[in-house]
């Protein structure tokens, strides 16, 4: 099959938002200021489980300068609607009591209550003026804990949802499973069985902007809504639902975002700005502090793993079973489900049964982090795949290669999976160099593999052409990754001009159409088929006036090069007509020329990953250090390979950080005791080598260009192939993250 | 004919931006901070006249605070492009000298450099400490000293567009004339000839808002431009041009308008922050003092005009002539050509001929102001008619119906009109109770028509339905006037929803399609075709989306109330499908529904009005006050009659001011002096009774409701209807505005 020829695609133009970010230039959720605007504070729980007795807010409302305060009784109480929401995605009932406490708090640091004051400061005093009476409860802080019999309860009406009977309240709020075939059949088959437990903490995305609102209501009741967010129209969405409002009297205009990851996929601070201002009259901002990131906003869950794998002498697996306990945090929905369906989805199984705990405990409701769940099952599933090749005696990729996931594979889940890329980066990874390098003394290499579905959704875009022959390309996607020029390149490859003539910008929840969420590496799959759809359209309609100017029949004209082409015939005829004159005279030719699209995108192409790791782990401190990381992705079809490049790039250092470092680390009374980044400690860059990041296309069926996500694969292999490589290095498997300096080194110390 | 039945259309919703404008909450153009912004001010010649020998910048640089100073030697020099501007609409060689003067000023006032500083009283010590040399030259400050023999000449390349030879440099612009006919030999026929010369003064719009400007410019270049303007496009394409950039590198984004009438359709302050903040890597705001909108903004032309009007003893017109002398200011373009097509446009005349002058002298360049150029011709024709019907003995009313344009009539400037209103008003005004109500002492009453063709020219819209079934109306045609309500009625009507449910916004120029400036009395009638077009789309879509359900053609569905209706067939077939339902299932139906339309509107209806005035005139003080006004004009079709009426108390208020008190005074060096609402007197609301505003529907037949613009016609009549009613008062025949007490009183003292 020929390649094809692309102008645009596959370049590297400069992304016109860089320098404004490294500058400072950019405008990030925290940078609006509006006249007479209030600041808002939030009101935290300091017990991690206690009931809320009484609030009494009048000695701060006498607080100079304080104009209001709100607690869980200004919004509606949702309760009825729990039923209803727990048949969709996001039951509102929670969300609502996550955003402020009601009768309970159920983390330290759990919103209990919002002022709005003249100034930060005021907005302070009045938060220690209020006076909250708990009737402290017994915290359950950990999965033990939770599930043990006779545990403290958080929801007194939660009823496992999965289970048949179970009718006593439970911490435990969903059983799910998935699988096929005869899993004992499969262990009985085998010459090899491992099974193993792994656990990991509570980490958090790390984004680098706390959450950042401003909100000016109206008096007629409209609220215009500033944030940081992945989704305007989900914030439009959560922030309608908890107060109450049709989602016509609320508009939320994104900011630059400084980081989302999954983690600005809900709403936390934007109704109380909305409740507040409408209370004030007045422009209400409300940024939060580091600390209240980490204590109140969505990490992901900490997990145990229990994960059974079995293979034949010959290397063929023939049977996997996991059991998968996932923190929820205070409220029901961690990603169990995800993670049960991608833990064995690169591989070929004919017998696989995984069973997934979804529990609440007194911690931070979890949010979504990138390839939500999949990394630390990926974790347990590569260790025990490597631990299986390592009894086997076989090279761990030549292992993978034997039981890889190729078209028509039916992936544990359910569907047969389409043209896929996994072989190529298997395949890719053993002839790269760095697979043969030699490792230097206390040094070792680990594999391992990732799998993350990337999602379509809903997207809208716009392509505007200007009087001049540019054009901008409108969405409602925001850009956390370098998305706008991405998109910009595929409407400058449609319209056949440069990229410098292409703008693309992100519009609000009035200006465009609806748009899902920027998340599950979809927007430059989904939103960009809009982009093209939109194009197109323009294209279209640029062929329609070419065709009227020269009295032919529009399905004659050819669009090429940013021209319009007439019909071959006679010599004499018509010179093409180029972009910028059929811009300029639209007027005369039937108005501006517009195209858009909307479309629910279906059917993205999944992605696969194989990472290598080399470590060398220091004996006498137990530190860990990556001294070469490499890593093969299916990316379909790179638009802008620079960016594809920083996406893997990107997720191979969160998923290093989280291997080594990263976890919440909690007092007994359930607080969090490292809120900063002083004392969570993520990578940063002298911590790491350059990551090589190798990109394998193997087009997509279902985007005209063959684009697939490419932005969550790259954060699942991270912690199995850094732990895979430490025990290559020193022998030890560990099944238990982060792999910091004190934990390695007494693992280490015990063995002698 | 039946009336078509409508819902919402003619009903009178609240129009939601209306508590949040008189409250103080809504962001006009000076409400916007950025983080780091800089405050930009603009040096201004103190001379009417003069030549630039040098310009001394580093003092100013000196200064503690300041960033930046620019001059017009910082901006590229379009003189090579003047013949090509001479060719559009707006010469940009004029436009860049006036944003900032180069080599000369032309009038006190006049921009000659601009600075940016990080306080506003930095900015003004750095304007102080710029040294320029000038050489004053004698300046021409009336239409006489401009156009006299050896006048001081503004421009030395001027010649005179228009006039057959002509070499030498001149202050005559351009000579322009319209007519059909033999004049001479209509007059020879009439058995009454009035010949009259009337004048009148630069006046301003006054709109309350100052201009106000803040742009960032990023890193790439790319500006942001945040403004309050009547035409987002038109700035961005006029700073595209002054600046030489591409106009995909400026996105200009309207705030509220505190009122434009004209004066906010081109630009000041926008380059020069955009090239300030392009300098500083800062954000610059700008904002005019009162003082800088009346010395250096486009206020509408002084006149000088001459009319002569025959008729027969019947009342028959039989030709009418009139030369008509404009003052430009310091650069060509007065409105001197539509004066001139609209002077005698309500009435049929064979004989017609209008001479037409553009003089160029020392006050600021004239802008458009509502109806441009138009309400001083009519000033001068009705004051005129008014005589010539005292002569004949007849009712003035009488005598206009007798001369009336209708269907059919070919207008003195070309085209036959199509059905218009005209005789409807005069019908009305005459059968009215105000006609024959009884006057008292030391009153008169007047009468004066008037006419504006209104236009059409191009907009875009877009219909965003959100998935709760309300929807989103966006357009890029800023709101001055209740036009978002206005469009959001349409949408409403369409969509068979109620108005609560659809909430109508201004978007920028990167996220709506071009739209031509909110002028000409075109947005609920270009705009509002479009917006008819875009809710038509989302109809069609969704009965596509009905159809595909029940599996039927869509052409099928019928759309009623709100609800896709199935096709009619035997009993117990599908339920209709409201759009809630549909809007709630569209992710799974095909995805997010987005309606569009751009379009060139075309021969929109003209608009027509005749007013009653009645004034009483104290002969001790020369004070006089409008005690009764009445209005009657052709609206087409008032979609939202309250703002309709608005749009006509409005002009006739403006137009009474022009009559009675409005006018710049001049000391002799060229300088304004009064230059603010204390000196410059505008009526306020208790200077005038309540304007009765009658509304006359005869739909156009160009637009889907037969919408006719409405803002401009009735500014048009109030001076010679006040003028008259002077004159039936006073018996004297006031020729020169405005009638200020000590005018009037000269006047009637010299009467005796």
């Amino acid at each position: 099959m020929s390649e094809p020829r692309y102008k645009c695609i596959g370049t590297r133009p400069i992304r016109p938002d860089g320098v404004d970010k490294v500058t400072g230039r950019a405008s990030f959720g925290a940078d609006l200021s509006l006249p007479g605007m209030l600041h808002g504070r939030v009101l935290r729980s300091p017990h991690a489980h206690a009931r809320i007795r009484s609030i009494e807010v009048e000695p701060a409302l006498a607080v100079e300068g304080v104009k209001a305060v709100i607690t869980a009784a200004d919004l509606p109480d949702l309760a009825s609607q729990a039923a209803q929401g727990a048949e969709t995605q996001t039951d509102f009932r929670d969300l609502s009591r996550n955003v402020l406490a009601r009768d309970k708090v159920l983390y330290h640091g759990h919103a209990v209550a919002a002022v709005a004051a003249t100034s930060r400061t005021a907005a302070e005093r009045a938060l220690a003026a209020i006076r909250v009476d708990y009737e402290v409860l017994p915290a359950v802080l950990d999965l033990d804990s939770a599930l043990a019999p006779g545990a403290p309860i958080l929801h007194e009406d939660l009823r496992t949802r999965g289970l048949a009977g179970g009718g006593a309240p439970t911490n435990l709020a969903a059983r799910i499973e998935i699988g096929r075939g005869d899993v004992e059949k499969g262990f009985a088959e085998a010459d090899v069985v491992v099974e193993r437990e792994f656990t990991t903490r509570m980490v958090h995305q790390g984004y680098i902007e706390p959450h950042a609102v401003v909100a000016r209501t109206a008096e007629d009741g409209h609220s215009v809504v500033w944030c940081c967010t992945q989704g305007p129209f989900v914030v439009r969405a959560y922030c309608a639902r908890i107060l109450g409002m049709d989602l016509s009297r609320i508009r939320v205009i994104p900011s630059e975002i400084g980081g989302g990851f999954g983690g600005k996929t809900t709403v936390y601070l934007e109704p109380l700005a909305i409740l507040l201002s409408r209370r004030t009259g007045r422009p209400v901002k409300m940024v939060m502090t580091r600390e209240e990131v980490f204590r109140a906003t969505g990490p992901t869950s900490g997990t145990r793993i229990r994960v059974k794998i079995g293979a034949t002498a010959k290397g063929k697996l023939t049977a996997a079973a996991a059991t998968l306990v996932y923190e929820a945090g205070a409220f029901k929905g961690s990603p169990v489900t995800a993670a049960a369906m991608t833990m064995f989805a690169p591989y070929r199984l004919e017998q696989v049964r995984i069973e997934g705990f979804d529990v609440v405990l007194n911690k931070p409701k979890v949010g979504a982090y990138r390839a939500p769940g999949s990394a630390m099952a990926a974790f347990a599933a590569e260790s025990a795949l490597d631990e299986v090749a390592l009894r086997l005696g076989m090279d761990p990729i030549d292992f993978r290669l034997a039981n890889a996931a190729r078209e028509g594979t039916e992936a544990p889940y359910g569907p047969k999976f389409r043209r896929i890329g996994f072989v190529e980066t298997l395949e890719a990874a053993k002839r790269h160099p760095h697979y043969s390098a030699p490792l230097g003394p206390g040094q070792g290499r680990g594999v391992a593999c990732g799998f993350w579905f990337n999602v379509g959704l809903q997207s809208s875009a716009a392509v505007n052409l200007n009087e001049d022959g540019t054009a901008v390309v409108v969405s409602g996607s925001p850009d956390l990754s370098g998305t706008r020029i991405s998109l910009a390149m595929m409407a400058a490859e449609e319209l056949g001009i440069p990229i410098e003539r292409v703008r693309a910008v992100v519009a609000d929840t009035e200006t465009i159409g609806y748009s899902d969420l920027s998340a599950g590496s979809r927007v430059t799959f989904a939103t960009g088929m809009a982009v093209v759809e939109a194009a197109r359209d323009v294209v279209r309609q640029l062929s329609e006036r070419a065709a009227a100017i020269w009295r032919v029949d529009p399905r004659e004209v050819r669009w090429e090069e940013g021209r319009a082409l007439p019909p071959q015939g006679a010599a004499g005829g018509p010179e093409p007509l180029g972009i910028e004159e059929l811009a300029r005279d639209a007027a005369r030719t039937g108005g501006p020329i517009v195209g858009r699209a909307s479309l629910t995108a279906r059917a993205p192409g999944p992605g696969f990953a194989t990472h290598i790791c080399d470590v060398s782990v220091d004996r006498e401190t137990g530190r860990v250090s990556v001294v070469r990381y490499t890593a093969f992705q299916d990316v379909g079809r790179a638009i802008h390979p620079g960016y594809v490049e920083g996406q893997i790039q990107g997720g191979a250092a969160q998923g290093i950080g989280w291997a080594l470092n990263e976890e919440y680390l909690w007092d007994s009374s359930g607080a969090v005791e490292n809120p900063g980044f002083l004392d969570y400690r993520m990578p940063i860059a002298s911590d790491l080598p350059m990551i090589d990041a190798q990109l394998i296309e193997v087009p997509s069926p279902t985007h005209p260009y063959g684009v697939r996500g490419v932005g969550e694969t790259p954060n699942v292999p991270p912690l199995a192939a850094v732990a895979n490589a430490v025990r290559a290095a020193t022998g030890h498997r560990f099944t238990d993250l982060p792999l910091s300096p004190p934990r390695v080194l007494e693992a280490l110390d015990s063995e002698g």
